[in-house]
């Protein structure tokens, strides 16, 4: 690698460094990759880059892990100039253009950095201990296990069935949402008819949501609609309410009459996000979630060779900070490659901005809610909107036809695919 | 529970409890679900069937775990006098007719021992410490963290590539071949592009045999055929050859000239099985390997009301032992069913007689070998014959389709679908 490097320097190429092979970093590879001027060098601590919108399905049964996680390398093969290490950033030395990994360092001239966010708690570590976080493969694998076992136990153990199957997610955006609905969608529908002893569809699931609102960055219209519907399914959607303990298996709230305490047997925690703590002692401004705060050129004003993008960059337009989503990270994706190769070839650079695109969630079989611009969908052809946005922006022909064919299958049969309760993997595992 | 098992002997019908959900467990419960006189209860410790002939296809990331695992209850959902559980039997009370699980018991009339084989180390505990078996997902999954992260470490330290992609399989039966093979196939093909600092192809994979052939239960010219594609494909084949001992990362044989010791990044044993040591204390006759000694009736001269089927079993033949493949497990299943209803209704029972269907194995990419009754087939025609046998006998239509799908697109592509480097689960992750 140290080899490589010192030849693209003699070279004299110009080194661009990647933090992150998520939906940000990957935009900024594909566009920076055709620039036979640069080396392009992309780090990430795993294997694969993960479609995280579609992570509610691996948890819940209906996708594989594979369905949306693409091998990195896969996608970068033909591209000779991009070299793809997976391995863990311990630090970053800005003031010399150093990456320091786990046992080698490299240097960059310019880097973009495109981390991501982790789950986030507030500082209320026993609210981690004690809660499942939806960011990653791991987490989706964990929640899977819970849900299948808690029914396996029930069936087994009828007596404690109520207790056994009490499913509270705090947070009631896309994530809780549609976490929320496809529980509810494997308990009334999916799994019903396969028990003796129990009756899934009496799982108790509850949403909470501080706000006044389901997913608040919608359009009002549609949170009340999704707050319908979701009641339909028989989720408890308890809004206005703050949680302000957590302990084993025990919730405790703050907003409802008469209520202040709920039991659980699985909680889930996604009310919250923060950036990867990576960036903190690197010296650049920090915002709000640990989140960096760039200028209007994704970047820092005494830091211009430096770009932060997606959720670990917080971008202000007019006050408004930009949402942590797939849509902002692709664009500030491409618009770093590109201000990266404009100065390189003399071009002055022009501000980011954000084309918002619009918003949607899946509330559970052919039901949805997503805007577009103006108009705004509910119901079957909101799902229809759904299902083809996300097919279209998977990566990967087979991952598309795959998913498709799962999903139709799903559809059709009631069934959830994915329905394995996989036995766990230790640390020792992953170790050489 | 206790109350529907009660409620069955009110109404006494014959409750016929089968361990183990594999191929052989579950054509028994098939038929027998057939008999409304009869109340089923089948009890494995998984939530799925594994259908274990592919499982070397998700070891090299061919495959996802859901493509090969399907829950045992969405096969049974219709079957109304079928109750599953997913739980650990902890002993059995042949005297009582009870089974003992983690936390209650179940009573049977008829008993059908379905639960398999393990890894068998030959009492050498050394060996499993430092070697990977391959007889379930989380084996599977661990083989394919441990080759996926040797090639992106080597990638990251090209000075060490040589050191860690040192792979040995042990055992020249069809998995040991169908690893060896799949490796290859994927250090020579899938990968090989995607990476810059390393070959990947350079990666040296042994095969060891302690015998003189490889597939030694298959007809000699197949054996030698299968020797000879393999080292084409750079595995080096190493017959006649005992391993003596196991080290961390080292291999010590006897047999070959002037070598005695391999040096491995991973050690993968295949060389042999032994029977789940559940029935150990029942007081049933043992054989060799912990397997239950049955009579031609798969079953025992003085408890004829239990059988014991597949890997567990021990059925001889004319003094030769029946293989421990699915088509026994099957055929024994249907036979242990068949003569539970026999009895119940008055007819005089047959000894069981194996159907011997013939052996196949992958040697590669459309490369395998294939013996059915008199001819033999190698090569592409082999290949399409397993292809067309395994597709026919996977359960579930989705999984055929989506198995299908993923062969002809690895087959088109060169690509691996599920080139997932998973993030460990904890057993924390299981339990309620």
């Amino acid at each position: 690698m140290q080899a490589s490097i010192f030849e693209k320097n003699i070279l004299n190429k110009k080194h661009v460094v990647i933090i992150g092979a998520g939906f940000g970093g990957l935009q900024a590879v594909k566009k920076l990759s055709k620039e036979k001027c640069l080396n392009v060098t992309l780090i990430d601590k795993k294997n694969h880059h993960l479609f995280q919108p579609l992570l509610y399905q691996v948890a819940t049964a209906v996708l594989s892990p594979a369905d949306i996680a693409i091998p990195t390398r896969s996608l970068m093969h033909r591209k000779k100039n991009v070299t793809i290490l997976m391995d863990e950033v311990t630090s970053i030395d800005i003031k010399n253009k150093i990456i320091v990994l786990e046992d080698k360092e490299i240097s960059y001239d310019y880097l973009i950095l495109a981390a991501g966010a982790r789950t986030g708690y507030f500082g209320k570590t026993d609210y981690m201990k004690y809660t499942y976080g939806l960011k990653n493969l791991q987490d989706a694998l964990r929640i899977r296990n819970k849900i299948l076992t808690s029914f396996e136990e029930a069936e087994n153990h009828p007596e404690n069935a109520e207790k056994l199957l009490k499913f509270i997610i705090i947070g009631g955006g896309p994530t809780g949402v549609e976490l929320a609905g496809s529980i509810a969608e494997l308990s009334n529908h999916i799994i019903r008819e396969e028990f003796r002893n129990i009756d899934t569809s009496k799982a108790d699931i509850k949403l909470i949501e501080a706000s006044s609102d389901l997913l608040a960055t919608f359009n009002r219209e549609l949170s009340v609609y999704t707050k319908l519907r979701l009641e339909k399914r028989n989720v408890r959607v308890i809004l206005n309410t703050r949680v302000i303990k957590i302990e084993p298996n025990k919730v405790f709230v703050k907003g409802i009459e008469g209520e202040n305490e709920f039991e659980a047997s699985l909680i889930i925690w996604t009310a919250g996000v923060e950036a990867v703590p990576l960036t903190i002692d690197t010296g650049l401004p920090v915002g709000r979630n640990n989140r960096l705060k760039v200028n209007r050129y994704c970047s820092f004003d005494n830091h211009p060779e430096i770009f932060a993008i997606g959720d670990i960059a917080e971008f202000s337009e007019g006050g408004k900070i930009l949402p942590g989503v797939s849509a902002v990270a692709m664009q500030e994706g491409r618009y770093a490659a590109r201000a990266i190769i404009d100065e390189i070839k003399g071009r002055e650079k022009k501000p980011f901005i954000y084309f918002d695109k619009g918003n949607m969630a899946t509330i559970g079989r052919k039901d949805a809610v997503a805007e577009l611009g103006g108009f705004k969908l509910t119901g079957f052809m909101g799902w229809l909107m759904w299902l083809f946005v996300h097919l279209f922006y998977q990566v990967g022909f087979k991952n598309k036809i795959s998913i498709l064919i799962t999903w139709i299958w799903s559809y059709i049969t009631f069934g959830a695919a994915a329905r394995v309760i996989q036995e766990p993997l230790t640390e020792k595992d992953l170790k050489i």
